[in-house]
């Protein structure tokens, strides 16, 4: 019998979103559904290695660089973020509660083999190099996430 | 034959996108399709009692009740919400052209018997009791959405 | 055979989700999928015409009018829009990668035939009149929308 599928587009750079995209992306998977995590946009900088690595860049592309969070960890809330005291609450409760950080939940998918994509158009568009991304990651374009989603019982866009 | 389904995850706390949320739930019981809306994290704020519960809270907890809004009625727009001005300037439009409330669309969702279900796992993360909730909801987790959202026809993330 | 469905309603009014909406619209049509963006609340502004068209409204819906967006090309971003600063840097860089612009992606979705369709009920709560969106796109409701979500492949909400 074939798998189900289950493709998630991670469009939002928010910290709280891209928990609910990876706590659905590592549930479905415990199911035993093939997962796809697209990476799009703003969603790009949950995939972002948080030390600064060494590229060429324009001008613009070193802006956008700089005023983008730096990693998963880095990311704002998209809701009472009190320029960072939210995520600093959330964190706290999540950790009183043995709930598992983003960090955690994008290590657990990758355990679980949750195909994380980055979308190597929008990559382009804010200047994100392939080095400052996560190792063992794939890159593709909409053609690819399409494939995937025709044939996906659950599709989101997060 | 079986019934068509439509599963929402309700993960926004904003009047308008709850507002889109209920009407599309709303149509879709009426056309025969059985209808869940999973509501997780500000999406939960859409079914707080508007009356302050008594309830035994760390310190954590009680500012995040504080300051989210307390039921349907309270909640913000997504986009020019203006402190406030936006949400009351939407309510006056739609008494005008006599469309639902959000309050009123989600007591219609409960007569056209849509199951609303709360989080369990982001009430604990807001630290939201059952007592504050509208009573008869469900309680449930990820796994639950997901076996509702396999079978799914619409299946959509607000 | 039948055509696979992509649905998408856009109900967000930001440059950079409008972008992300008619992206996958145009890859899916040109997969020969059937495509309809279904524009609601905030997403109407998308297909606003750029001049000012003289229309009856009363005053709620001439403040409504006057603050949000008139056209495509007027559309803020949805993170780092810094008054404006957002979108011309986003715009820079499209110009520089030879990317499409959103009117142009919107052009090029009415050629490729995928079904443009406003919402009718929020045209009403936000005052929008027939005469001030493109021409030649479709009018209807969230039953019109279910009757081809229910049908769908791909349905995402953005």
């Amino acid at each position: 019998m074939e798998k189900k599928k289950t493709t998630i587009i991670l469009f939002s750079g928010d910290y709280d979103k891209a928990m609910a995209a990876y706590i659905i992306a590592n549930g479905a998977a415990a199911y035993d559904h093939e997962v796809t995590i697209f990476h799009t946009f703003w969603g790009l900088n949950a995939l972002r290695k948080d030390e600064p690595i060494q590229t060429k860049k324009s001008f613009i592309e070193k802006m956008f660089g700089k005023m983008m969070p730096r990693g998963a960890d880095k990311l704002g809330l998209s809701k009472m973020n009190f320029a960072g005291m939210g995520p600093k609450m959330i964190k706290e409760v999540m950790k009183k509660h043995n709930a598992m950080t983003l960090p955690q939940l994008i290590d657990m998918a990758r355990e679980q083999d949750v195909k994380l994509i980055a979308c190597t158009m929008t990559m382009d568009l804010l200047g994100l190099k392939e080095e400052e991304l996560l190792d063992n990651i794939e890159y593709a374009g909409v053609a690819a996430y399409l494939a995937d989603a025709e044939e996906g019982n659950v599709n989101l866009f997060i």
